[in-house]
């Protein structure tokens, strides 16, 4: 998950995006560069893992509620897994 | 919103502890106890604002994706909606 | 703590803008408005709730940090705590 | 920042390990794995980021403060200084 090629590269792409941002991090810190440089970097990282957490939730959304269930069981199924992911990962 | 009694009261009641919450806080700080405490108090509001906000977006969830969506306009017009509500409030 | 007159009435003016905040959301609960607009309002509180608690961080910084220590130990102790305090709250 | 070589190997340790908890979320999602494994490793490295952004914040308070200041202006400017990255980064 997600399952989707379109979405996958979505998630993939941030990601590795964030692997760039840990490098440069990691080169800074072995430069020496001061405290508040090195903290801004630390904040960049924390709104892109934010974000990716966002889109990975997003692309979950679309791709479980996206076509109507089967069947109520699992519609009900879905939607007690979604509230229970919210409830762990919205904190 | 949420619509159901059920939810709203216990949406409430949250928000009724964190009042609470907010009036020891306004205690304590003019008794003047020390500041461990008072940012022991504070990280408890923090984590009951957090608990209400998975609360309502919960409550939401349940609330529109329990029954089926009645078109494929009205199912895609919840995703889009959800999928906004995550983006902006999974900060 | 704050000790002075000057922070504890900033913190408290937080505060005291917080309960306000809740009022405001539990009122909006009662009237049943829109889960977008209250996820808003709780997305305020939270941040007002982050404010608060970098305001009496900083304040115990300016109150303890801003005189010089009588001993050493009094200045271990201070970085402790105050190292104790980052670790327990930036969460 | 951190400067001591100690403080140093300790931010650098969390660095590379948030940089293999990169990778190895990047040959999950390749692997294609369920939606909450993959939100479970991303909550894993955002408590990374967070214990990062703290430990660094900590290094500066044991260094900036662990010996007296040499002028009350230099702890003014510390003082300044801790309390913009409090205020900046408690987010």
């Amino acid at each position: 998950m997600p399952h989707s090629a379109h979405e996958k590269k979505r998630v993939l792409t941030r990601v590795r995006r964030i692997k760039g941002q840990a490098d440069a991090l990691e080169r800074a810190l072995e430069a020496g560069v001061d405290c508040g440089t090195v903290l801004q970097q630390i904040a960049a990282i924390r709104g892109a893992v934010n974000g990716l957490m966002s889109e990975v939730l997003e692309a979950h959304v679309r791709e479980e509620f996206g076509q109507a269930a089967r069947s109520d069981a699992q519609r009900e199924a879905r939607v007690v897994e979604l509230t229970s992911l919210v409830r762990s990962y919205l904190k």
